[in-house]
Formats: C-alpha cells, sequence, structure tokens
C-alpha cells in the first residue's frame, strides 16, 4: 500500500518530508555515530537538537519572553491535574467552561482539588454549540479560567479568546496549536498534547507565564510542578528525548511552509472545502453550529446509518482510512491537522460525491 | 563516521537489528500505509503491536498472571510519587534502602506522602558498598519496602533479592531489567524507565501485583493512580504508541538471543571482561566493593585526573563514546547494557589497554 490519507484525531498524521528525514538519520544522527534516540540528553548533540527545538516554536508561535515552554511527558491528561495543583494557591476555586468531552475530563480532575465553578455549559445542546458570551458566569475570585478552544470529539471551536479579565486563562490547545498564528500574552498556561498537529504521542508542550511558577503545595509530585521542569529546563528527569527531536522537526518544517499565518490560510481552506461538500449534500451532515465549526476535527454523519460500515471500508480500499466517529458521537469524523495534505482533504470530498452518488 | 560503541547511561545504545527494523518500515508499517506513530491507539493495527509487546515482555520475565504490565509516561522520577501514593493506604511509614544517588531521590520524594524508615544506608561508605544484612532495619509495619537494585550512578548492585518478609518489595529496575532472569513472583512493584535498557526514553514499565491496586486516595492524580492504568490496559489516554513499539521490537529482539538466560550469560561476560581489565591494571581503577559490582554500569578512575580529557577525546576518535563519569563521581563510566556488543566492550578494553601502555 502506498501512504494512506489517514483521518486519524490522534495520533495522526506526521509530514511526510518529517518521516523521509528521520527515516535517513535513524541510525546516524549527522556522522555522531548515533541514532537521536541513544543520545545522552546532556551530551551536546542532544542539547543542541532540543534547544533548536525550542527556539523554532518561540519564534513561530511568537512566544513573549516572560513565559517558558516545557516539554513534559504524560499528554494533556496530566495537565488536567497539574493545573489545578500549580495554580490554585490559596484560592478555592477555578472557573470552567464545559464545552464537550475533553473538557468534562478536565473539570473532573480538577474537582479533586478545588470547586469548579462552571461558567458555561453546552451540555444541554449536545455540545454543538458554544453558549453566548452574555450568559457567562465569570467569577473573579477564581485561580484561573479554564477551557478547551477546540473540542476533538465535538468538532467544536473557540473562534476567538474568551475575555476574562485579569484571571489567568488556561486552554488545552492539543488540537489546535501551530494550526494558525496566536496571541500567547493573552494566556496564563498553554498546554498540548504532542500526538495531534505536531507528532508522535508522549508529549506534552506547556507555555507557562513565568509569574505563575512556584505555587504548587508540598505534597504536589515533584514531577507535577511546574516550577522542577522549568528550574532544569525540562530534563529534572530524562525527557521524551526523541519525540522531542521529531516535534522539532515538524516545527522546522512548519518554519518551511511560510509559519502560522500560510498553515492559517491552507487550514482554513481544507476545512471550508469540506464543510462546503457537507452542507452542499442532503446525504451528509454535520450538527455543529456554524458559528464553532472546528477547522481541525470535522464530524459528519451519513444519511442512512445503516451505510457506515459500507463507506469505512470502500474509504479504506481508496487510501482514506482512519474515518470511524467516536463511539460517543458516530458517524464519522475526518481529522484534518496540519500534516494532512490538501490532496487528502480532496481526495475525501471527490470519494464522498462518489458514494453519494451510488448509494443515496 | 559509522555506528559508534556508546556508553551512555541512558537513553542508551538500541540494537542495530531493531534500529534498521524500524528504519524500514518507519512510513509503512507492513503494508498500512501508515507509520506506528501516526496510528490510533484505539485501531487494529496498533493494538495488535501493543498487546504482542506485553505478551513477549511477559514471555521474557515469566511474569505471573496475577501481576498487571502497565507501560507508562514519567519514567522512574514519576514512579518516586505513584509508589507511595498508591502503596501506602492507612499506614503512615514506608521501609527505605539508601544506596546512591536514585535511592536518594526516591526518599526524596517519598518524604512528601509518608515518614520514611531506613532500612540501611552506605552513604558513609559513599556507596560503594552494601550495608550487611544483620544491620538491616526492617519495620514490619511499613507499607512497603522500596530499594534500588542497580545504582546507575555508583555502579553498585545488589546481587540478591532481599529478604523483607510479608511487607511487599517494591524495586526500581531501570538500569536492570531484562539483563537476566527474575523471579517477578518475590516483589510487588517492579518498575523500570525504559531509556536504558529496553529502549527510547519516555516510558515506564510498571509490574504490580493485583491484590496492591486500588489503594490511591482521592487526592491523587488519575494520571498517578496504578487503577486508572489497569483498568485501562495502559490506554486511559493516548500512551507513548511510538516507544512502546520500539520496546516491542526490543523484547523480539531478546527472545531471538535466547532469552534472558542467554542474556545473562553475555552479560557476566562482558562486566567480567572490563573489571578483570581494571583490577589487574595500576592505572586504572573501580571503587566498589567486588561483592556488590554492577553488570550495567561500570565507573572508573584513571591514576592521574590530569588525562580524563585526553582520554575521552582518544576514546571518541576511536568509536567509543560517553564514557564520562557522572559529576557526583568522576572518571569515566561504560554502561553496557544488553545492546552494547561484547565486541564493543572487546574495543573499550583494547583502547584502555593501548591508552595506558603510551600514558603511564
Amino acid at each position: 500500500m502506498s501512504r494512506a490519507y489517514n483521518f486519524s484525531a490522534g495520533p495522526a498524521m506526521v509530514p511526510e518530508a518529517v518521516l523521509q528525514q528521520a527515516q535517513e538519520e535513524l541510525l546516524d544522527w549527522q556522522g555522531s555515530g548515533m541514532s537521536v534516540m541513544e543520545m545522552s540528553h546532556r551530551g551536546k548533540e542532544y542539547m543542541s537538537i532540543a534547544t533548536q527545538a525550542e527556539a523554532d516554536l518561540r519564534e513561530l508561535m511568537a512566544i513573549p519572553e516572560n513565559y517558558k515552554v516545557l516539554f513534559l511527558q504524560g499528554g494533556a491528561s496530566s495537565q488536567f491535574a497539574m493545573v489545578p495543583l500549580n495554580l490554585l494557591g490559596d484560592k478555592k476555586t477555578a472557573d470552567y467552561f464545559n464545552t464537550g468531552q475533553w473538557s468534562k475530563k478536565a473539570i473532573a480532575e480538577a474537582k479533586r482539588y478545588c470547586d469548579v465553578n462552571l461558567v458555561a455549559s453546552s451540555e444541554a445542546e449536545n455540545f454543538c454549540t458554544i453558549p453566548d458570551t452574555a450568559n457567562w458566569n465569570l467569577n473573579a475570585d477564581a485561580a484561573y479560567v479554564h477551557y478547551t478552544p477546540n473540542e476533538t470529539i465535538g468538532g467544536l471551536e473557540f473562534q476567538e479568546i474568551p475575555e476574562v479579565g485579569d484571571v489567568p486563562l488556561v486552554a488545552d490547545f492539543s488540537s489546535t496549536i501551530l494550526s494558525r498564528p496566536l496571541d500567547v500574552s493573552r494566556y496564563g498556561i498553554i498546554y498540548a498534547g504532542t500526538q495531534k498537529n505536531i507528532g508522535p504521542a508522549g508529549m506534552a508542550v506547556v507555555i507557562v507565564r513565568e509569574d505563575l511558577l512556584g505555587n504548587a503545595g508540598d505534597s504536589t509530585p515533584a514531577m507535577f510542578n511546574y516550577a522542577t521542569h522549568a528550574k532544569a529546563d525540562s530534563m529534572y528527569n530524562t525527557p521524551p528525548t526523541y519525540t522531542w527531536y521529531f516535534a522539532g522537526l515538524v516545527f522546522k518544517w512548519l518554519k518551511q511552509q511560510g509559519g502560522l499565518e500560510a498553515m492559517a490560510k491552507i487550514n482554513q481552506g481544507k476545512a471550508q472545502a469540506l464543510y462546503n461538500a457537507i452542507d452542499t449534500s442532503d446525504f451528509y451532515a454535520n450538527p455543529v453550529d456554524p458559528r464553532y465549526r472546528s477547522w481541525m476535527n470535522i464530524p459528519f454523519t451519513l444519511a442512512d446509518d445503516g451505510l457506515n460500515d459500507t463507506f469505512l471500508s470502500e474509504a479504506k480500499a481508496a487510501n482514506l482510512v482512519t474515518l470511524k466517529g467516536h463511539r460517543s458521537v458516530g458517524g464519522m469524523r475526518a481529522s484534518i491537522y496540519n500534516a494532512m495534505p490538501e490532496a487528502g482533504v480532496q481526495a475525501l470530498i471527490a470519494f464522498m460525491k462518489d458514494f453519494e452518488q451510488r448509494k443515496a
């Protein structure tokens, strides 16, 4: 089989050029006689890889100097606990938006450590919209405000940064980091698992404003304390060195594509094309409020659920894989992160039209 | 440069045959059209990789059925907190051996959660020996007994499993897991970071007796609760899929070498040869009590510290890399895990003899 167009929600596609470079240097990185994964993380070869990756990420996202960039293990799921453990300090409550399955997981974990004040919830609307700002219930005494800019499962996305006043804003950007420019200075903490829009699974990028460091209690595990990692430049313990290297290759690739302005145009175009194909059909449907549709994760249903298995098997035969929707939503889901080429989206649209003509 | 003999303490060498296989299938795993790192962890392709890796590890180590095998993020450093958080239950104290730098780190973290009773310490002897069993101070009321079978920095190793009665025995096997057969049934928990004797950094293997699960308190982060991961077969969140795959390739390679009995003979032979070279020389020295010398990490000093830099640069020119000792010990350190070929140890010995003849 040739390389497939893989619509997995994560782990997900990695740019082919990045895979090829990694393949070439897998046994010997730049004449070092070592694979990157064999290098001591404290040696000069690996340190050059790690620091370059951070520098490229800072450049891509225009991260201000008063933010630390951490490369940690444990994914976004560990952040769900690390955020309250590090930010609560003497406060007893935090604000959370509830806009989907990942919001709910973050909230469940926060409840171990504090009272959770729901700013707004779209659970009654099956997470297909975002409540109007007029109905938001922000608490000025909250330690922080947490939201999920993009819900990977529901395909729901905030198109603007929530206005929350002086309370630090914390966001789980796992599925949309690096998909477009972002004003980092609006945030206290941005975190993202790497396995959706960056590279392999097994790492989280955490961008944290320096004044928020140092407030974790004594019972916080050293590995769950941002200050531990900030002080050690993410090398308090052995970091996931190979994943970090891979992320660095992706950052370089993004710079070669023209950076995040260029990616934003491409990503918006891919999403627009797929939503158009869905909306101009009576056979396919997407349930999300058009004002808040995700650029990255596009769920859609077929008019006849009984055709789902046929759709999936024929799509696979056409080299379009991992399109099955999440079990909580059903139908299909196309995740089209940075690494999904425009040609992949066009191939999916062409297949969908052909399938509709034959089966509708 | 050709492939180097890399004596790094971790991350460390990976078997060349494993790297070659990974290189071949990096862009397309067995006709799937995907790199392993691009696969959904819940898809049937990846599930087959994950379950096979566990099955091979169980076979290699003869892990009894009443033990769960977990593949987690965060390395051994996260285990330092997870062990007390999961095992203390209603108890207030735990037993620890203090035999080196990694013991000390485990103890420091445990003190966040309980009183630490020192069973024995060789700190006064500069961690060059293990105290006699006659002087051990075991507490029958301890929640568990923790020790570090092999100290990577000091090169000190327990050659027998400590006899601790009915209290669960917990061990950090990061540097010696899979180096020889082990009676798993003697342990409550065995854990190991993967970056020394298994594969890439970014994962820990945790082998836990099932009756020890389920005792974590409500304030334990879900990601730090063994029960979370045991219930979800290590897929509560997205696991470090590519590292897990790599570990699986190493497990297959170990089976091809003849399993752990065969590896034990090879490893003992490699260590013996290097210790012989050191002991029969007046120029090199190893400070560790010969009864407790490590098979995996062999520190040695030169008679003249002023020659250290020359030794390292000439060794590098001879394709022998990452030999610098840990800053807390000085001199040199040769880490010779499973993936270090016998030829690599012979090359190091030949270089050492030549260097001595020229410089002594």
